[in-house]
């Protein structure tokens, strides 16, 4: 193997682009030679040693570089992130570019070894991983100030010259993956491997959870129909439901982790090494020494970042939340006006006044969701966290709690306060549908429609109307470049969990509420998947093993919903009938089921083993195989010591 | 260095017996000469490399054998191992032999680099892995079978031909330790370092936790005095104390994790790897192959295992359970018989009549635990658990379910049956101090006094009447391996669980709960000192982390205080006065209170972190060292990839 490496051979002929870098326009001619040599620079000199090629437009500008690289390089990068592959022997096994032939389709020449996402993401990782020398700045760009170790890509981005960087479309993949995902109406599962080799691990799995919950309600639903069809009210009847529904929820979430285990095994990413995080690109503060890693980067005092948490963020929080209640307040007023005016002029205009207040009140939910989002992030971004991963546990904790008590208080209100069982199934249903159509149209219907727009409006700027395969590189790249961007699958996440939410928390009232969430969910996949596909820009690969917070999540509604559900059961009718001397008796039995519930929650969420018995078999042995290599390497040690 | 290796070198004059072998009396001299040859062969040819001196007493048996090992094995075991000791520059690192001049306080003629319990810990692990080659079974014991891979020492010790491996005491530390640790009346901390490196990190950490324990348990004793000396019983005071109570039993929780956090760091232990957890002595099944270490092992089947522990254990779980209610309807039975005798024959015996009952079923409690115990040992041991670890949390399971039953059963029926306020809080006064002197006496005066005697006993007959540091070798080999063998710190945290339930669930009936347990405590730190130091054999250290699985058990503990603890307060006369009008009212308040308070707690257990600041900032930082050089070596490896 001999291969070359200078500046020039980036213009070699098998250069195949993988990711897209877009610096602003009229980027100092330094700054980007600069930059560009650090890029294809030997890793011995820091650089990062990948290939750049400038993309040249009609218009002759130069702001656009598609970044490749070579085969090998590729290879040494994949051992770089860690990336675990199937071995010959079916076991799965960190990629070592030294024991690259016992890899399952290895062959020197097989450049399909690694997925075109898995490529991308090395490239990512290269790029983010390209740190300043000794530069104390960008040239150029005397004020964008640089340190030995800062990553030169995030102060290229904070500091504007760099627009985006975006991973490019594979155009004839895209078309396989679209067409055996939803190209056809079939009734089947999602090809969540293909998801996964074109979109990477992150989406794969929120597919594969939507699939998952998407099936996991259809017993709920099923049964739900008969109740609502013969409008069965027994109180045996309901506590069956209901007993169902709250053990149900934590099998489903329980299976889930199993689930998720074996497909994250089968990708490699249940094995794969944490990285060392990095602090996120909008940490600042006081040049300082990094206790951990001993380097000089910014340092931001964590008092500070409490006190702002607590006495800026917190309080803030809290108004925002009393300010949802006031909302709250307003509806029911909006409600009882409704209400009287119905029964006044009593019409079939008066009657479909009845659900106008409960559409507002769902339309305001969802405004109010949208706008505490932008606050809840601002918030978060301006307590400076230095890890992502910090910075997204308290975002999402924060929009966490909003939503959950902007959804889900004037629900609470209605059945414990006010008890009105027939108010309750109807703003339930309400809310539910109307959040769900809402979602569904600006998710992904207005995305569309406005992609679609642009597409028509560059096509005929482009003059020549060819099909998408057609497009030329420069083409599909300035498409590409216009649209939007994905920004992970948070919001996804979060509806699903709403909607969890208007399932299992009042299930034994509305036992419909599943049946909805199915259709939801049904069209929902197919919803997400053209959003994915033609909405937005490629998104760069996530390797993750789990759903992270979200399963915590999960749980904890569904701890709420065994709370809600034993309370309502107590409330209704037939229950009490069977307790007519003493209301005592009834909430102390009630209180009773409660916590024997809670309590075979627990044991069951205690019992049931997070990872398959295949899979436990699989890592035992990994991690046994590790250990003998150790031992082995200790004795021959040990041998050696005891010669001398 | 030039140290020769062979088995007359075991003789060498420098040789220190660290652990004592003690075969059956006749075991055949084949087998012990291959044994012995064994022992000290060389690594290479699958021995142990360790040194072995027959022990010749007067009467000239040779059944005990002393085992030592030079330096150089020492410092190579611990290496194997994975011992962790602290550097020069202060962070605790992973010992290897090729790294030890970068470790505090090392010198090659510095023998006390390595303490007298981790050498002993170290022949532990390297008699127990010397391992069957091509043997089929133990020289002489045809019916001893091996195969390959086969830990040798277990087999001796199932077939009865090993009788106990116990290592030996250090006179002159032991005293040293004793004098420091309670030979002198002093306020203050145990030498818990002394301690650990004495017996090992599992015993310090017990000592740890009870001294913890005790010193959390006193703000509670505090605030309880009053109530008694006051006979406060206002409704305010009582939420009071059992509100503080709950919060603080959850934050002593917590606190605990960090504390053990910042001890086992500075031991060592925190950053231990697990080793692979071989099969335990007792498992026996068909010789297999293990799906994990591809190697010959008896197979036991994971159903046949199942169908034991639901169709046998669980039964006669439930029948022990069962049987020890019906044994508290007796009580019940007999304490309605002395009130009945009091009032009829009104005197000082009869009251004092009033009180046996209880003291009787205190005695009767601690017997079924017991025996209770016993088979739950001898079922665990059938169901033949492949780990230690497994055997070892089903027994822990089906011991604290009983205990708890049995030993909580009468307080929740006459506190939430019978009402009866005054009874209960006689019945937990008797209870708590009845099993308070009851342990103390069993568990270490009675075996002191035991030892005692039979120590008179052994030095009338050898005549000579010295001091301890004066006896012989072979003098103190021959007490000490007659001394009761430590069966671990099971029993003292089940003491110390049983403790935290009596003072804790009924907390706010009995505030003086904690007092007694806060004077048992300091009287137990003492026994247990003693019982450790002079009435058993001394214990292989063990390292260890944590408290394990004990730490869950305190939590759900304090879990299923704070219901009880809610109930007493709304079922308390105070209280009831203040809902004159609703039942109904007060229940559902005490129900919101105590999810509330649920929920608090739930939210301190998330929110405290389990390890302090400094100590994430150590382990992250070793953590980043390990990436760093991994990366290091592969981007060497890339480099010299590249260049080719």
């Amino acid at each position: 193997m001999a291969e070359s490496w200078s500046f020039l051979d980036t213009f070699e002929s098998n250069f195949r682009p993988l990711v897209v870098i877009e610096l602003a326009k009229g980027t100092k001619e330094e700054t980007v030679k600069w930059f560009t040599k650090r890029i294809v620079d030997k890793k011995a000199n820091g650089g990062a040693q990948l290939l750049v090629k400038p993309l040249v437009t009609e218009k002759g500008e130069e702001n656009i570089y598609l970044v490749g690289a070579s085969h090998l390089r590729l290879l040494l990068g994949a051992e770089t992130v860690g990336l675990v592959k199937e071995c010959n022997d079916n076991s799965m096994r960190t990629f070592t570019y030294s024991s690259r032939k016992t890899f399952r389709d290895f062959a020197d020449d097989n450049h399909n070894f690694l997925t075109m996402a898995e490529c991308q993401y090395i490239i990512k990782h290269e790029l983010e991983n390209l740190r300043a020398k000794d530069e104390k700045m960008i040239p150029g760009y005397p004020q964008a100030k640089l340190y030995p170790g800062k990553s030169i890509v995030r102060r290229l981005l904070t500091s504007g010259i760099l627009v985006q960087i975006f991973p490019l479309h594979d155009r004839e993949e895209l078309k396989k993956l679209r067409h055996s995902w939803y190209g056809r109406v079939k009734v089947g599962y999602q090809p969540l491997d293909e998801i996964r080799c074109y979109f990477g691990e992150t989406i794969a799995l929120y597919f594969g959870f939507l699939e998952y919950f998407t099936f996991a309600l259809i017993p709920m639903a099923v049964i739900g129909i008969p109740y609502y069809v013969f409008a069965w009210e027994d109180y045996d009847k309901y506590v069956m439901f209901a007993t169902f529904n709250l053990l149900w929820s934590t099998v489903i979430l329980e299976v889930w982790k199993r689930i998720c285990a074996i497909m994250t095994y089968r990708w490699g990413t249940l094995l794969m090494k944490r990285q060392f995080e990095e602090p996120r690109p909008g940490f600042h503060g006081v040049l300082g020494i990094n206790p951990i890693t001993g380097r000089e980067e910014p340092v931001y005092s964590s008092i500070k970042r409490q006190i702002r948490i607590y006495l800026v963020s917190l309080p803030f929080v809290c108004l925002c939340l009393y300010f949802s209640l006031y909302v709250m307040m307003i509806y029911f007023d909006l409600e009882q006006w409704a209400l009287d005016y119905h029964e006044e002029n009593e019409s079939n205009f008066s009657s479909l006044m009845l659900f106008v207040p409960s559409i507002i009140y769902a339309v305001v939910i969802e405004i109010m969701n949208r706008i505490y989002r932008f606050a809840a992030e601002f918030l978060t971004s301006w307590e400076n966290h230095r890890l992502e991963s910090s910075y997204q546990n308290h975002l999402i904790l924060k929009v966490l709690v909003f939503n959950f008590l902007n959804c889900f208080a004037s629900l609470f209100y209605i059945a414990f306060v006010l008890f009105d069982m027939k108010l309750l199934r109807q703003s339930l249903a309400t809310l539910l549908i109307t959040s769900q159509i809402l979602n569904q149209f600006a998710e992904s219907l207005l995305p569309y429609w406005l992609q679609k727009r642009h597409k028509k409006k560059m096509k005929k700027r482009m003059t020549s109307l060819k099909t998408d395969t057609d497009l030329t590189l420069v083409e599909q790249i300035n498409l590409e470049k216009e649209m939007g961007t994905y920004f992970g699958t948070f919001d996804d996440y979060l509806e699903l969990f709403l909607q969890f939410g208007y399932v299992s928390l009042f299930s034994c009232v509305y036992p419909l509420a599943a049946v909805f969430a199915v259709l939801n969910n049904v069209t929902e996949i197919y919803s997400d998947a053209l959003k994915m596909c033609r909405v937005y820009k490629r998104p760069f690969a996530e390797p993750t093993a789990n759903i992270g917070v979200w399963q915590l999540a999960f749980e904890t509604m569904s701890v709420i919903s065994v709370v809600t559900n034993c309370i309502l059961i107590g409330m209704s009718p037939q229950v009490n009938a069977l307790f007519p001397d003493s209301k005592m008796d009834l909430i102390l039995t009630v209180a009773l089921v409660e916590h024997l519930l809670l309590a075979i929650k627990f044991i069951m969420a205690f019992v049931i083993p997070d990872k398959p018995r295949d899979i436990q078999i699989k890592l035992a042995k990994l991690e046994f195989e590790s250990l003998e290599a150790l031992k082995q390497q200790q004795m021959k040690l040990a041998a050696e010591s005891l010669k001398e």
